[in-house]
């Protein structure tokens, strides 16, 4: 199998935060897709070892930030590169919560969500997630997956369902 | 909910071919992402009422072709607003065999997967699968979603998650 193929799938890039005890944390995936209009469904993938991962169990909700070209890449540097474990991210990453969940300012939009069901694979969990309120907050191109690697020359994080190991 | 932040989400644009019966059969969808790496296994959205997706229940198995920006649009004029119901769109869209399934020759890559589970909605079934082989065969930019709107302009199926509407 020709693993260079997952390279060809194209993907956003995107903030999803929760809350953990109180506190708002987060992490950076790609992996979004939307599944259904009516009900609004989303899904998203993430890895068991993301701290995130653990909060959006305990909690059931999730809010997805549409991240842009001209987001500073210091959100992905503080939300993608620390652990929520022993980071308190939202410290260095401006937010205003939205229907009562943390959003990322430096966005184009957001979404809200509540999640619904999941599927279980050896490392990531797909969340299937309704849409309880949506709005795009500025007209900024949004940033892809390619567009971050080839632009801000960034690397995927190991938990990542795209991260190809470095030889 | 303000609909708009949907169209925020970034996508590539795929052609999804199963075996009808042992006629080739196919969609076009834009919602595929991976999900895990080791064994790698990728999630695809497709509407109940794609007959793709009754082939895809009744095979278990189906190939992703990645399109790309070179790809002849006829390609996704032809899988993607016919129905393989009435048609067989393999007539006019040239395929080659790859693990025993049809893929799209006019690509830059492919998947074969085999669906290991799978989440319902109202109008989508999520299935989840697993890569069996996978292959890079032409070094092309793959088309994203907002390059078929930009450029070709094309209009989203019925179909499409993201099909919204024209007043």
């Amino acid at each position: 199998m020709d693993n260079k193929i997952f390279t060809k799938l194209s993907y956003g890039v995107y903030a999803v935060s929760t809350w953990d005890n109180g506190r708002p944390t987060g992490c950076i995936v790609n992996s979004v897709m939307q599944i259904t209009s009516s009900p609004a469904t989303i899904a998203i993938s993430m890895n068991h070892n993301n701290y995130t991962h653990k909060c959006i169990e305990e909690s059931g909700k999730f809010a997805v930030s549409v991240l842009t070209e001209k987001t500073d890449p210091a959100v992905i540097g503080t939300l993608g590169f620390f652990s929520g474990r022993d980071t308190d991210k939202f410290e260095k990453v401006a937010y205003e919560l939205k229907s009562y969940m943390p959003v990322v300012s430096d966005s184009c939009g957001y979404l809200t969500c509540k999640v619904i069901n999941k599927m279980e694979t050896t490392t990531h969990t797909v969340f299937l997630a309704e849409v309880e309120e949506a709005a795009v907050s500025a007209d900024a191109e949004p940033m892809t997956y390619a567009y971050y690697h080839k632009v801000i020359k960034g690397k995927s994080p190991k938990n990542a369902p795209t991260y190809i190991a470095e030889n």
